[in-house]
């Protein structure tokens, strides 16, 4: 049997029968992803296997730079093919990494490739795949309609003029692509170089002089209606914690005069500034519907000397240990105090807090919109199928399972379509092991409504975006 | 099958033997739980399901307002049967959540009802249960004896007379009812209309002027002796973490000065009162041999406007997660240091903290006292099957599984003594896949007693209550 | 069946087949222990089982003291029999105890009892143990040949004149004894009579006179030297957490003098002092290719009374919850920037740190040396198969599981070598669930190859260490 087969991670009647009758054929809604919006807009034809796979993804690097791999074949000058020669050398050591699994699911549901990839077969199968991406079905929007993505959210600054996604809209390529408003930029008052560009560069998308902090807010609420006008329904921010220390609008004024003036901001004046704009974030998407996502835990450019040679986004990330409870909850007091709460997608990264996560979110459900405030799926280092299984399982705990939005790939790849599949799987096996076990009642009309719901249908309803 | 059969949760031969042979005819010893002591002293009959079973019932709030369902129908003005058909609909959303099991568990044992709950058999299901709760058997008296309650400890204030206590005392109505001496308002230094507001009561109940710490004290020691003159035998905390940074016994005159005066202690000030406070209460359950439990990790009334609109123990609590360990340990070595360190159950609510917690107490058992410093099981959102196995394995691999005291409701619903069934399940099931894999012997008179000891036994004799 | 059976803890044909063909008859490469050096050169005779196995476990202790047995009885004055006839009484109440298993793998490997310990079966196994252990067989070099222990490493003090490290290397008694540099004591600025006694030890051994922090640095360098010398590729730390704040050479040296005038250091300086010194112990093992081993989360001595009457290392210590993602990863970040970050082996005691750790350690790889930095097996509290299992799930999700160098006994005890035994049937059971669920391909050259790097040849080639 092959490795990758029919019911690979499916171990029961159950498993089997949900997933193949009532998930698998599920379109999928991508709401948050890296994906470049101009590959999309262009329909990037992709050279070779290298280009489509291995071209920016730090999962890979970090994994080969643990086997012993050299950087140039990770990041640096070597070709294409002896790139990929060394990952197909490393793909074997990676076994119990997600990265066994995915590398196969991919190769397999792109190019229906069976062989396991090592460094025996590596030539062919470099040379199998491609020949594959030659074909229209694997450029970037003949993979979307592959895998029947419906819709695809991408994540961009606040300074974007979108013109990828107008162009992607107006070509009604068969899915959508809308936007994800990021403005992670906009806090920037402890590192004023930095803060001082980015507003020149809000200054010229917004046509708004940027004269105080009341301007600076107007600008960046004219981005935000400006992607509510492409289509755009989220936003994204990425930080450590939550800030929800928030000073007085003088004090923030002086500090956003401060980092105008090119002073950097203490660290306490950062968190009280942020904390105002995290609240003003949460009325601007509050008052246009938007749902809100925040990510949360990640400890960033850990190894200062990677950084500088390579640069950020690289494989030097980690996951943080920082108390979350108090934060959270707080923010999201905040905002309710405000009237101000707006849907809400709160993903983490450090396991070990997931029922903080879990357990905060029920506190604010608002007894109108299901599922309001929604716990993420299992994100970056969790992506995989132990913490998966954490993450459904402290919200199935803590919260409502059934009214979960369910997965998305939050990936830089064209190839990473197949994250939806794993997690399908993984969410089926788990349904059906309650079933074998009689933690859930044997109803096939429930459990396969539960898992539609899961797959597509309540992220379509609580997202509201157009499709 | 019914989903509540017989073997429901029980998956081997081993742990359907275990669960009927040795802890299904246990009785049960509910040694903490938030139960009215009017309702039982009264032998409260409940007019309809709504009563018994939704009146109160915080976590089934949070799963309605979680599914969408407006606050009239959870604490509002809706009519109960309007409140119950609400929460009807809801059940089928709650797949996964503890609420399904017990939910069913508690409708099949209180009413031999089998149909599972939805917007159909809702009906049908209340008609039922409400001709069923006109019998005497489910009044309040007749549900503890129904399922062999031997006796329960209620949570009291200090101030309380305890005269529901006498009553049940007297009327001998074949099980115990005990009080539990929980004196969280003597911390409030922090907020001190309360507290002054709670001392007048104190003086009233201890008739001793609190004038001074001192008399503070005497006063609070006065109320502890006349709860162990009434059978009480048990001391609880709800706390964040452990206070132990004491200050001096001048500084905490004047700390105490100062509320009483009507200002606020700072932060730090309630640290240290809160910590000399707590090594008092250490003392006085010590010197009595009391039990005293800790209930850790709460982060409480989290959503401000719920609080003041609905108000608190109505849903909006969750989990913190504060440093535990060095606390936790530095408030057992000052007890021990004063030779004052009572029988202790601490209880955990961040399933993060169970081996901090589980390891801590290894290191103040006393060599007198077998299990003497419990750890205690899955509270509020861990009383449900994964973090009841959670507790029983971090208990089990740096302690003693063998002598753990056991289950408790700690509930506010008459409904909940199932609670015990659910638990005892759980544990003859791992103890069964223990079996089953080889890694416990297969000695059924040696798990048989270990059963009985957890179901029962070990908490007689560890806790010393009258039966 | 017996309880320790041929296949216990191998629950899938697959285990089986790997631990028998591929696990079980590898040599054993115990590269950190705390065997007394003493014992080994001395070949030391046990008088009877107490002395083998009882006289410094704590483990032990902590259970018996939890089982209601007196001081006396663990530590204290009772008759070594009268002690044993103690522990034997309380193994029945060690059930899913990591000691349960232990115990009886023990009891079976050296001595081939099968018979479970209890109070009924002490006395005939005690007496069957003592006769066996006057065989030459169960003398300490025996026991190192008999469990096929190809090298074992100490760890010792760096005053340590490593005298019986040279003899067992004279003697060459077919297996390999090489020192750990653990200077735990250099950083003990806060404790100046501990500190200025180490250093006059220091000063001894190195023949340098410590008149300044650079002749401190330069006596410390001179061991590091010596162990070397002996052969000596690891070393080792206790700590907390990771100090990672250093201050300037100027404040080092005032801080180092007034440790030296008798008056300790502050918190703030004393965490100063320790990140300068652990840099430099980074710089030294990165010169000479040594493997730097930190054991990270250790609350220590937290019973004061105890600590006092018993003495340290007696089973009063526990588990902290210290952030440790910051400055582990600054610590790691630090020394890559001097570009002396040596081969390291970080050990966590918190399992709830786990993703943290394992997650660390992928941003500092540094594509030459196969797993450089390593995530260490589980430890002390976690040496048992619930966390040995979380340590190789979180180190595979995040990292190169096949890369792993696996076990050791971290043990006092010449009794603990089943550990290995213990970790490897652990590992193979895993592998053969994964397989059965089709999550690894059924390759068995792939796994048997894993299987048996991991269980000796990665750590083999990993320390560098003559065999």
């Amino acid at each position: 049997m092959n490795f990758i087969h029919e019911n690979f991670l499916l171990h029961s009647r159950t498993a089997e029968n949900l997933y193949h009758s009532y998930a698998c054929d599920q379109p999928i809604l991508d709401y948050h992803s890296h994906l470049p919006p101009a590959d999309i807009a262009a329909n990037r034809k992709f050279a070779n296997l290298f280009e489509i796979w291995l071209e920016g993804d730090h999962y890979k690097w970090r994994a080969m730079r643990a086997n012993g791999v050299a950087e140039e074949f990770c990041t640096g000058n070597a070709a294409p093919y002896e790139k990929f020669a060394a990952w197909a050398r490393t793909v074997p050591a990676t076994i119990r990494n997600p990265l066994y699994h995915w590398t196969h699911l991919e190769l397999k549901r792109y190019f229906g490739i069976d062989d396991l990839l090592d460094e025996h077969s590596g030539k062919s199968i470099w040379e199998c795949a491609n020949a594959a991406l030659q074909n229209e079905e694997l450029r970037t929007q003949g993979i979307l309609k592959k895998f029947a993505v419906r819709m695809v959210c991408t994540t961009d600054d606040p300074c974007d003029d979108l013109a990828h996604h107008r162009a992607v809209a107006e070509a009604k390529p068969g899915f959508r692509m809308y936007p994800t408003f990021r403005p992670d930029k906009a806090l920037l008052v402890n590192q004023p170089a930095a803060f001082n560009a980015w507003i020149a560069r809000l200054e010229r998308a917004s046509n708004i002089a940027v004269t105080s902090l009341q301007t600076f807010l107007d600008a960046i609420k004219q981005r935000h209606d400006f992607f509510h006008s492409r289509g755009g329904r989220l936003s994204d921010h990425g930080i450590p914690y939550c800030h929800a220390n928030p000073c007085s609008d003088r004090e923030a004024e002086a500090i956003f005069a401060k980092a105008r003036g090119g002073s950097a901001a203490t660290a306490t004046e950062h968190e009280q500034f942020a904390s105002v704009l995290m609240l003003f974030f949460g009325n601007l998407d509050a008052a246009r519907g938007w749902t809100k996502q925040l990510h949360l835990g990640a400890l960033r450019s850990v190894n200062t000397r990677a950084l500088k040679e390579i640069g950020p986004d690289t494989g030097f990330d980690t996951i943080g240990d920082w108390p979350q409870a108090e934060p959270l909850n707080k923010y999201l007091d905040l905002l309710q105090r405000e009237n101000a709460l707006p849907k809400m997608i709160l993903y983490n990264l450090n396991p070990a807090d997931n029922y903080v996560f879990s357990a905060a979110l029920g506190s604010f459900q608002d007894g109108v919109t299901p599922g309001k405030i929604q716990f993420g799926s299992g994100w970056w280092f969790l992506d995989q199928k132990e913490a998966i299984e954490w993450q459904l399982n402290a919200l199935s705990n803590n919260g409502l399972f059934s009214r979960f939005i369910g997965m998305l790939t939050d990936s830089r790849s064209f190839m990473s379509f197949p994250r939806h599949e794993y997690f399908r799987r993984v969410l089926c096996d788990l349904l059906g092991r309650d079933v074998e076990k009689g933690e859930l009642p044997n109803d096939e009309k429930l459990l396969g409504a539960v898992v539609r719901d899961i797959c597509f249908e309540n992220a379509r309803q609580f997202l509201g975006l157009e499709l």
